[in-house]
């Protein structure tokens, strides 16, 4: 695999940052967490970003647009251990509608060891399944209109 | 992205085909699989493949190996539904110690929808962390004997 | 806590066996499956035992009918561990509209190990929440019409 | 079923409050928080009261000792949903070395709605899977002198 993960600080849009600690639940007999289980703390990671910007997902899908996963891409560099309080890093990478990139960096909050890096690339369909390009053409406009203020 | 999923159908190495139901746990409020939940669909792929080949990963485990996960792509084709019969096939795409890769193609049995294709990356490492050659390589030999008989 | 598990057995409702293999992203650190996720497992028992009965709950939802667990209740006897085979008994413990209960036991298939026993109560809910009594009517006339076939 | 759940309000011992926003991947197809998903929230309950009174369960296991479920029993009142901020409270209910019992009590933080209540009961083990007593007796005794200064 030949994957360049693109530095969440590099990005011309806003970056979120959130912290919680891990949850038993989520290790496996490895004794860290399993690798399947960084991907719903980059969607706890998306929900934030977009609040940020002034988005509710969840208001997003209740107007009846939804953003299915059609790419994700995780790279493992040390393993999260239970209990750890770890750092989730947010940024959007891309925005072409009707498709956005976001990529992802998580480190351990004690001491930034760097845990796991990734991106997950969306598509914006309707209830019907329809493509829909305008819900990300508006978001980029007022992502533009709030460049610099970041 | 940029990402050619070999097809698992061009491998020198064997396939394994698993079958299962998807369960209800695993859907999310989209009314379809969270895309989180096919890295465990893939990982009993793997599971089934080497036992196929002769190999228990649970046995190799206890004898102190283990094989975490550095890098996983999933590209998403199709949402899987609760109670569709899914087929989740299992390649080995490359083998070079400490590292093997495998690949994964899950589509709807009732007719052969492609839902998911996958690949991961793993490390041979010993109880203390230690990248270790030895497993992959004697996997390899035994692989290579059996070529031909697939 | 006193609770009295009805040995599965005992119903005058038929009962339904299912056997898979134990995910590794189901065990937790402690080496075992998380005890969370024995309730899929459950889940996955109901399923298939109202297929059996002539029930499919995807087509119940489908016909808007929907429900929804209000109890669950878990006795945790001896762990299961990855790629053990299980079995999951499931059989009806009780039908008065609009509730019905399962019960569950759940063992090791090689040597009957018992690992878990458990009880759920649901209640059946239309797609606006309103209570509907109907459909369970109907599946208590059914099982009763089948009584003595089992 | 017949279950009384003690109010966590009336326990001798202390109370723990976390809060934290539901994840997309916690939801299910019926668009609410999977029943399953409740058992780890109040694994995250447990971990911060007894952090609270002093313990870290992490260093607990590190030392040796662990401390399995072998009950969990949850009632359902109302359906948490995705992006909801709830509440998990947390205390202990009883402690008879080597059991302990714990009891939950989840809502919605921004109204009050009571979700979930629950109820675990675990057993102190060693490594080598032998009963131990003397861990809980500590921690009692512990909570038995800090009694009054909640």
């Amino acid at each position: 695999m030949n994957n360049n993960i693109q530095q969440t600080g590099n990005s011309i849009y806003p970056t979120s940052l959130i912290s919680f600690r891990v949850r038993y639940a989520e290790t496996d007999a490895m004794g860290v967490v399993h690798h399947s289980r960084y991907l719903p703390w980059m969607e706890l990671g998306r929900t934030e970003l977009l609040r940020q910007i002034g988005y509710s997902y969840r208001q997003t899908e209740e107007n009846g647009f939804f953003f299915p996963i059609i790419e994700a891409y995780c790279r493992y560099h040390s393993p999260a251990r239970y209990d750890d309080l770890v750092n989730v890093e947010t940024t959007i990478k891309d925005i072409r509608p009707p498709y956005i990139e976001f990529c992802y960096q998580i480190t351990r909050k004690s001491d930034g060891l760097l845990l796991v890096t990734g991106r997950t690339k969306q598509i914006c369909l309707n209830k019907q399944g329809a493509v829909r390009r305008e819900p990300l053409r508006k978001m980029k406009e007022i992502l533009d209109s709030q460049k610099g203020k970041h």
